[in-house]
């Protein structure tokens, strides 16, 4: 009897949708049939150099894309009404996916969401190793931002194995992806989130709901990842070594030293351009050793980490496409899986 | 009999202390002898189309200054031997200040150190609208660095009114200044300071010593104003008119809306300049009206606020100069002197 | 009998509205009768703190601008109609001012357009030490761009003293004005115009038709001024000397000095800053002395300047209103009183 | 008969030292002794992780190296002493080489230089297209800075076939390399060359001696890649067609589109990644196809390019190693196996 391989299309090739698109072909146990998109501009050429199909995302796209030079092997609802798609990533620009979702309802196939969307799209928010349980066999999943993603692997962590009862955390954003810095950006300042808290903590709470935690965020003036400072206050006393110990343990929580030389988000790219990823990504959430301390009360403790805002959700939305599947019924089997294509590592050097 | 009148010498023209040795010449209590510096760049050229009398901190700069096209005076040291000097305000780079202390001693001359030394050169830190009286008649004071300086008003308002009982601050640092951001500075990146607390807490402490508080800080990929975030938690429940009435009255604060444009640091210099003021500069502090906001339980606030590094504590080191002297007694009266020649505002629009 | 005062109003209170609402203000020869804006945003706030009259540019804003605070003194048209305005200075963005020609015409006043419109709007465009003459008693006079303004007044020089064969300069624009650049801006990239020749050397042309001019331009990520960097070819040839001489004698250009330490365009905004101008500006172009060199050749001199685009223009507005009421006829008597009014120099230091 | 395989260690692991380091892995004909440094950070660390043999470059740092972590294999001058290496690619920072040279003659090795030495260092400055020949069996070579290697592929492969008589060039510099942007660099400026012509120029004609050039460079505000804007006359007429004729056939050189999108470095940046190579680097030079144009009297054309400084000289210095050894005699014949390792393409996408 023939193995199901679930047939996954990705939806929206941008900075997320290339990067997934790249993650799904590279497992042995999915199968990647297309990509699907609304513009013939350079990115699109490259999924074509790079022999993937493409398809039009809306049926009145289909002509400029074959004149600005894309063979179109279709468009995207016809291709779900043939019955050739398991489970949709969709990767469309924010608001996107929920007008995208009735059309996945009519044809029945399953979808992952981005943290573009609100929860409620989906219903279940997912980061693989905190409760990637919830979304066995849900036909709708949404993989939360980069930002609640660092959030929960981090604090996450620190919560379920030692107990937090407050986190306050500040989030010092980049202002706009690479791809887009010649267009959209800010220029030497920086741009505080006037709203507190932002969304980012209410975001957390989607998937942990017993987390308490309030966020202030504000938009530098850099385009490489995102920088979170957090104060996480326990419920009892605990160590230095306590959280040190959790932090080693925790999946996709990487290391890394001030006293190495990793000075900067800057530092940070470099040393995962340097591990020869694909487009220098990194799919861990890197967290400044040197910074963890503990107040001399023992009651709060405060760290400093990087979060890599094009890549760190890339290998939890392959996590989330074998959940909906049941491909892996438990968490740890999928994100070896996962974990062992991509290269994802505990130490970075 | 002839009045008081303290001749004050600039020592060092740098960021700092060019502006000090402007609002010095502003006041019709002082009288500014000249100011003190070693090279012949355009800094100090300007100083001397200013007509300033301009003195060789060291006796073997002389000749080069001369040889550059400065006109010297004299020496430092040959103008306090004088007696010509009732106080120096060093604004000399870090540390240089602790070295030149001797130097005043040996003359006898009051000295207004920078933020830039350790308290202990000082003995005491200065804020003029928190500790005014502690510095009266003392020889040495230290006005304290701008992030300090920012902290104390702001929140040390809230701490004298409605009673802290923890304060945690993120700041988000301008990387260099704007003079010389074409050598030194940082590019595309973010640059956290891994020590935890940072300095500014503690040193935050020796303005106000029973403040309890932590701040994390990073340096940012900007060069105007430091961000600041603070959270602060209060001894008993307070509402969000508490925290605004306070800061309503709190000298040297000011509130900006980003409901009326205001969206980043950018704008707030940009008002700063349209304000017509010498450089642009904002001697007050600017707080967000729209972040403060409070707790569902009423015991912790959250504020955003701009800190304009270049030019916040001018009025301090004015102030400082009348609490060493003895030639206003209480803090209102200097302040007011002050501000009147700054112009300093409640209200900035 | 009465001296004729021309009555001016400023229409966009924008970067450059607002500059030259201050500096039409400072003449004693013109009255500002107000300015005209469609927002009710800090910017407009602060006109009104320093009571200035404000008009509603289009009278649907009335009601929107009353409701954020401002006091609204009536309509552009109103006043337009009811006589009290000789000359309006259409500050509005690019392709408004055409737009707002109609209105012009209808009440028969004059009106000076800024760069943003095309030649054909006003048909005069306008340099004052370069052709003021053909401004005289115009209905309309376009001042041009920032950049087109620099190359003028530098390049224009050299041409009308020595002989310009062929002018090839690139500019590396400035991304975006500080006001804005919490929204748009770019980020650690160049972006360069891709048609060659830039729009810069053909509206050079529009002032001084016989210059051979192409010039190439590139979006820095930076928000302070422009650069330029020429490459000047001569009909003859020239000595070093020759070129230093024109621009000693050019008005409205100043030389500053690497060896004083002037690194980059950082530098020479703190300069400005420290001239105690209003906003920091800087109506001169500041032509660095070490850059100027002359081919072995003795064809072809290369020299490197600042654009300050925010400020430049400024006198520029200032004696087009006395072109075109010919208040003045002789553009050294317009520029003498402008130059004097905003503290214009031939010497920064 | 065993064949020659020449032995090659990489003496400098930074920004370049680490690229050569996996590209002469990559060769077939050659092999990686390892490679020398002086530290312990986490660079060097990265190559300990990839299983290099790291030696000291100096003798006093083995120990400092050890304590750090490092399993120092030995020192340089131990290596080459024992006979162990063939040719030294010396990547230390500039004039560092200079230094090293008499090592390399007392132990009778090839060395391959890096732009940074002088001319003089090498006796042969080297970009594979242009003078391959040149360098076969000399003990020293020095493969030219990005810069230097840029202009000689593009203008110089037009002087080749079409006869260029005069080429003007201005370069926007990066300010800094990715790596050490958390300490150095510049911000909001940009800082002109004074020094006309900037070295450039003059170097290229280390390489081309018939070429007559001058350039300008002005540092940016920005750490990815330098952009130049090349106006370059010819010593007859010529048309569009024959311009992108001979860049069509130039090795190492490609064409990018601005109507596909790509704005600025940023979008070249992310079409690098997007290729997937080590480390998003791009080894061929990007032409804006649309900024290729050529002035109305067919004597001059102008063209854009980018720079990308940190991988484009990683080619030359595999072909360097070949020639220096005689491995190969022919350029095309190195170029061929070095393109073909490196995924070198004449279409990006």
């Amino acid at each position: 009897m023939a193995k199901y391989v679930p047939r996954v299309l990705i939806n929206g090739y941008g900075v997320i949708g290339k990067r997934v698109a790249d993650a799904i072909a590279k497992q042995e146990d999915l199968s990647l049939v297309g990509i699907s998109d609304v513009v013939a501009d350079w990115r699109v050429k490259m999924a074509q150099t790079k022999r993937m199909n493409i398809y039009a995302s809306l049926p009145d796209r289909v002509d400029e894309m074959r004149k600005g030079g894309i063979e179109v092997s279709g468009t995207l609802e016809g291709l779900l009404k043939g019955g050739g798609v398991d489970v949709v990533i969709d990767c469309t620009p924010a608001k996107i996916g929920a007008k995208n979702k009735s059309l996945y309802e009519k044809y029945g196939v399953k979808a992952v969401f981005q943290g573009g969307e609100k929860h409620e799209v989906a219903g279940v928010s997912f980061v693989a190793q905190r409760n990637y349980e919830e979304a066995l066999g849900r036909q709708f999943v949404r993989v939360v931002s980069c930002n609640t993603t660092a959030i929960c692997r981090v604090v996450g962590g620190l919560h379920e194995k030692l107990g937090v009862s407050k986190v306050r955390a500040v989030i010092i954003r980049r202002a706009v992806d690479v791809w887009e810095s010649s267009r959209v950006g800010v220029m030497n300042t920086v741009v505080p989130e006037l709203h507190i808290p932002s969304h980012h903590g209410p975001d957390a709470q989607t998937v942990i709901p017993s987390l308490n935690i309030v966020t202030l965020a504000a938009k530098g003036s850099h385009n490489l990842y995102h920088l979170h400072m957090a104060m996480v206050e326990f419920r009892s006393t605990i160590g230095l070594g306590d959280v040190i110990d959790v932090l080693e343990k925790e999946p996709r929580v990487v290391f890394v030293n001030g006293s190495d030389g990793v000075e900067g988000l800057n530092s940070i790219f470099e040393i995962s351009r340097d591990l020869g990823r694909p487009r220098g990504d990194l799919y861990e959430i890197p967290v400044w050793f040197d910074s963890i301390s503990v107040s001399p009360d023992g009651r709060e403790a405060y760290l400093i980490w990087a979060t890599p805002n094009e890549s760190n959700v890339i290998p939890e939305n392959v996590d989330a496409v074998r959940a909906v599947t049941e491909l892996e019924v438990r968490r740890e089997d999928s994100m070896r899986k996962t974990d062992r294509s991509l290269d994802i590592v505990k130490k970075l050097y």
